[in-house]
């Protein structure tokens, strides 16, 4: 049922290849680090910035300007809402990890796609956050559903892909199995 | 060494305590379930969006518009830069997260804050993204270097709310330890 030509899903099929190969001969080109910066405003709101990373020990220059991302919390939680919160925002990243790794997968294997969506749900209970006991900070559970379109796979295909898909996500895999953090502070 | 008078950090202390005691009267008051939403445009280019949450069981509405957000990824990984990708929004979920966990136990503590940025990096090898054997999928290691000051708590008394932050900040409870985490597929 796959089509055996390349889909128009954006993904340059043909550069996907070349990246793949290019990393099997230097496993070096696959070792990203990519940096997150932010600068406190006011209250709760915050500003951040996204801007360069370093590829295989090189910065890359390809962004013309950084992104600005505000973050703040809802009057519920003392903020004033001038940006999402940090855990919508978390929430926010792994729908957009789970749909890359779709369309570039879905274009990898000739499965065109003419719509997906995915809404992402997290519960917490903010008592650690407020200094009770009762809870762990973090999220409790999280639910991900996915809605996709495709003329030319079945529900079976496209249910295999979602679970490779989340197999192999890299924010996934950051809820679901531990990362060591490092935190430190400097006083100026 | 610490005032005793309310800082101006422009958090609300009298209803950051309200907060608390009527949390502690009842837990549910600090139950959340936070959202995030993704639709995807075209190759690795999806747009997210932020609105209402539930806490203690009803819909909040006091955001008067969804917060959008662009996800993409570099040229590098096969995007066309129109947004941060999903890692980054990552590593600035930490990033904000640390930054009102900081912001709210400071006012509450009485110690003014004049600066306070995070930079913050992650280490991660895209191989097993690409479907290539050799990593795990998400980020090996996170760096968050926290930079504050404040005219009048010492560098000890900043370092122990550094630390305290630290262990009660969802999103790095998130990525220091497992969450549960569902995703379904729907074919439409």
């Amino acid at each position: 049922m796959t089509s055996t030509t390349t889909p128009d899903n954006g993904v340059d099929v043909g550069r996907l290849v070349e990246t793949i190969e290019a990393v099997k001969d230097d496993p070096n080109l696959a070792a990203f680090t990519f940096r997150a910066k932010s600068s406190w405003e006011h209250g709760m709101h915050n500003v951040g910035e996204i801007s360069t990373f370093t590829h295989a020990d090189s910065t890359d220059e390809s962004r013309v300007a950084p992104y600005v991302l505000h973050g703040d919390e809802p009057p519920a939680l003392l903020g004033t809402n001038k940006g999402p919160n940090a855990v919508e925002l978390l929430l926010q990243s792994l729908a957009f990890c789970y749909a890359a790794g779709y369309a570039a997968n879905a274009a990898a294997q000739g499965i065109q796609i003419t719509r997906m969506e995915y809404e992402i749900e997290g519960d917490v209970d903010v008592r650690a956050f407020l200094g009770l006991e009762g809870a762990r900070p973090g999220l409790t559970g999280i639910r991900a559903k996915g809605r996709i379109s495709s003329p030319n796979a079945t529900p079976e295909q496209l249910a295999e892909l979602c679970s490779y898909v989340q197999d192999t996500s890299p924010v996934r895999d950051c809820l679901a199995n531990p990362v060591p953090v490092e935190t430190t502070l400097e006083v100026v």
